[in-house]
């Protein structure tokens, strides 16, 4: 196509469409015609917010991050992938040349080009450049929609498999059940969880985290009036433990725990929760500053880590997952929408349902036609 | 000698000298003529509130932990040490069945039966029964007051060394001047590190860091009116930052802090100095609930650790530093006692100076003659 | 029952039955009657040379230590079993005060006293004493016979999950189709392998392997006339890489390579089909000396391991998976016999075949009327 | 300088002088004026046998790897050097783009570009491309000879530092004490080792290890007449275990074994010398095919590592070992020689001794006039 339709935040609520140069590939690029990508709360944020934390847009950007397409053109040294070739798509390009890149932590590389977190475009735009070691072809018998599910999914694997270390046998328990929060526990079951606690405020996102992957739900009692907010953790840690049988040590113990809410009284509880000895993994970023019980942390030897993005491995071990049927994707795509309607898709996104009442896990946009 | 003369706590500023039964070894004990004590900070601690967290003085208690001897008696299996060898004693006697004592995360053992924590006895006594393998002979150039102060030193060991996983060239930051932090720079400048640095808000106390362990020194600014303790903890951080030329990646960086001070402001400011992906360990209880700054541990990919005691090869690690030179004991040890003066070395350590106004960094008390 | 019937090795092939005290347990240990026992090959070899290296029988032994039963009298500390619990039982008592012991790695303890290993009594008796925290309870969809397994399944466990570190989406292949390679195949399926190579000389074992946990097979070209075996080696290899589409790198590589088979030839290939920075495992002994290619070890940064026994966590992960249904261990149990037919479980296995021709995986002997 | 003198093997004990076009940089490279290269065995082997392994020299080639200079050019986007910086010149370039260079193992990148490894030209010319990154800008208390060390030290510290795991207070043994052993001593020594013990068949070369990093030093009977290898092994490892008082547990234990050496033997004597559960690092390649005890590996539960080069983080921590003055590089620069001599130089590293008799630890070669 001889045109490149774009998705542009320009301020605060201010999203068009607007035609944008057709990428060239550099020699180690391809360029990508994007075919679906899946809208994410921070693309949302961004159009509510303007600002991620120290993340600000300060001039027109195309949101999306979360893609998959297909192969249009490839850069000269490029030969793992063709032109024609369906291909996941990992969004950040990092420089490959610092520290952080070269020791197996690219993630953390202060050069990154991300898409959609400004000041760099995403992939809601009919044509994407990346370099060609980021585009992963997909199995036969994946999907160009589970393709952009990658991303999401390469998030899960990098909390739980990665810096959770989680291994066969072991339990967890996640905090937060949106989409985040869903893949941690797919990747826990496809990984041989012994059990997968899925603990939500909202008891129809328990329900379907129960369909999907968890093993265990957990539904906390809401706060008594004037109940400090750490006071409140203790005691619905204390329930949580009794209710599912949760010990600190020995069996029934809770190896590794995920908060995916980012909700403080999910860290206070989680710090209780966890085994001794045991790792807590923090993915997202959630409320800025939450208070947490010292004691615990120290007396429990917990190692509490955050998790950003993805790194090395990831994006193969989510493709690999979902290629052999120990992930499936489908049951997340509650929405689709075409790329004139990513407006609506958005409004959906937002409200955490559709108009017709659906509730929204996660809404796929389609390329441009 | 036939009795057994005891530096017991009954209650809140309650103590008193009792005889005690004279313990006698089982097959894998031996019996201890205890001759130096340390007091640490928990022993003051229990004096003064009758509790520390949740272990709860509720009868009488002899105090002491950090301390070194004489055997006087072994039991029928024991062969690698005799009658009349002085032997450093680490004080926590675990169950060795469990799954953490089984798979070298002994310090978690929830059996634990730890020298003056309740309701358990102390080392404050003329004699102390003990596991063999805990009392480890002394090499011929370590004295026995470096016995004792094997104690504070495995703690600096296992946070620095074990946990904090510090190599030789890298670079530290250490908040609190105490004992503890005292001996977790002497760790970090015994394993080869580039720079020590000490933080504490009394500059006396740096000044002997600078002259014992640390290569720099940090003396954080007094907080401005109105100022809130995040606010605060940023604007310090980037003075700091400054000051010491400080960089979140590449050279320059702080590869691991340690908190030996658990004051709110350290921990708050401690994720900032830590470069990206970096280390943070706790050490110690301090302060119950600390607000920190959630977007930093996951942007950063911090990994937060709570230190408690000691572990396996931790001891053995800390005996090789001091007898090879490597770690000098001498200049913490601040005061001397007599057994029957221990309320006065208490009093001493309490108000952080003796009479004569000589500031106290660590007081040893003799055993009993 | 008031006596205590022991099959016992007197010699090279001189087995006799013979009435042993009865044990009593000491204050942490179990008494269990011994209901079922699997013969080991090291079993045979006792019988048949008398030795295994350096472990040589100069008394009279008591065999056997693939074993569970049923707790007959527990010891005065003892809480986590009670009398009639089944047990899986762990053969290897170790002292619990060494370095080893203290670090987690109990199975390297110098004074480990390990159920027929020269010079101590294993477990085909009627009650054997065991430390209690060796005694697993079975899980109520676990059977006796499952519970002997525990013990071949542990090496298993600790042979690739543990030392070889293998993880959901890895690639492994196998040298070896005997009762632990099966088992090792066993255990990387459960643990979620792409693929689990098995290689064997024996067709028919292939074909086992086949029907149990391998996703593929290998049969090696029978030696040229005259051809040594480090170049039989790297045809074999060539053919085998070819045959299988196996890489050094990139997709389709070996991430972990397990000799099950001690044959010197499987080594040498070994070294060859692993991945360039990847982990080959050596489990059981074989033969003392083999002839490897230090070019290929230093080239592609090997990590070439011994593996023996079993260590910390390996028992419960065994019976985690064989209780969650990820390992099934009854296709492997081919035979069973009498405890007073014990010779005769000892001749099939020994000959690869009962007298009806059918073909030994493994034999298991129950317990005395 | 408009010319790039270059001085080039064209086949075995062939070499002559050439021009060689000036490199020009790309927009991440720095063109580096090469002012210092230490010759390496490899380089020597290349002459005399055209060939390592499966590394030929097909056609005409620049020798030299371990090479210092300064900046001449800079690219583009280059940042963090200038014209005219001192650098230590890190002689591999690879890919960025694989799965290894990403997961921070790069030395194993297939795409490696490697310093006068075929077909690749090395660093004995005037002028040298390299991409910026492995540009390292030396301190001012190191020389340009220093920088020109940081090869071989690097080779060291990544066997000892990085894949040996070495840590402060334990124990290692070398084999071998060329360049290589040597600079393994240094890093043994500057991470605090508690005993550095030297093993070769020349007694010079222990004396000087002795007077360089070694604690200690041993030196292997002949073998005796008929005697196996494997036979001699054992008996040179108990004569050295008795005379040095090594265990195989508890203290006096040798963690980790290098042999930089290659000769059977070593490697043989050094699976008997390591610790129970210990490291046994293989640097270098040697003779092509070694007999090992099978027997020891795994009843040991060994780990026997191939390491290959350096990687992510061992430049800069060689360089820091160096600028601390933890390890002192200038006794092992035995000989100087002029560019134009480099012949010489190459003879007299191949003799072991110049003319004038005097052994040659590293010579090295100044680049052009």
């Amino acid at each position: 196509m001889s045109d490149n339709p774009s998705f542009v935040l320009r301020g605060i609520e201010d999203v068009v469409y607007e035609q944008r140069a057709i990428p060239q590939p550099g020699p180690d690029d391809v360029i990508v015609e994007v075919k679906k990508t899946g809208i994410c709360g921070s693309d949302v944020h961004y159009l509510v917010e303007g600002r991620i934390g120290d993340f600000i847009v300060e001039k027109p950007m195309v949101l999306g991050h979360e893609s998959a397409g297909i192969v249009s053109k490839v850069g000269a040294n490029v030969k793992h992938v063709k032109v024609g070739d369906r291909v996941a798509m990992e969004p950040g390009a990092t420089c490959k040349k610092c520290e952080l890149c070269k020791s197996g932590r690219y993630e953390l590389c202060a050069d990154i080009v991300f898409a959609a977190t400004p000041p760099y475009d995403g992939t809601l735009a009919r044509y994407y450049p990346l370099p060609a070691d980021l585009a992963y072809p997909l199995p036969e018998n994946l999907t160009l929609e589970d393709g952009a599910m990658m991303e999401p999914l390469s998030v899960g694997v990098h909390s739980v498999a990665n810096l959770g270390g989680f291994r066969t046998g072991q339990s967890i328990a996640i905090f937060g059940c949106g989409p985040v929060g869903l893949l941690c526990m797919a990747v826990a079951k496809a990984l041989g969880a012994k059990r997968v606690i899925a603990v939500d405020i909202v008891s129809q996102r328990l329900e379907f985290a129960k369909t999907y992957a968890a093993t265990e739900t957990y539904l906390p009692p809401k706060p008594l009036e004037g109940e400090s907010k750490i006071d409140y953790s203790r005691r619905n840690a204390e329930q949580m433990k009794q209710q599912l049988n949760i010990q600190d040590r020995g069996h029934n113990t809770i190896d590794l725990v995920i908060d995916a809410s980012g909700a403080e009284v999910s860290i206070q509880t989680a710090l209780y929760i966890v085994k001794t000895g045991g790792t807590f993994v923090q993915v997202g970023m959630g409320a800025p500053n939450v208070t947490i019980n010292l004691a615990l942390l120290t007396v429990k030897e917990l190692n509490y880590k955050g998790s950003f993005r993805y790194g090395p491995g990831d994006y193969p071990l989510a493709i690999s997952l979902a290629a052999s049927g120990k992930v499936d994707l489908k049951p997340l795509v509650t929405h689709r929408y075409a790329f004139n309607d990513a407006i609506v898709a958005f409004k959906a996104t937002r409200a955490g349902k559709s108009e017709d009442g659906k509730g929204v896990i996660k809404a796929i946009i389609s390329g441009p036609e």
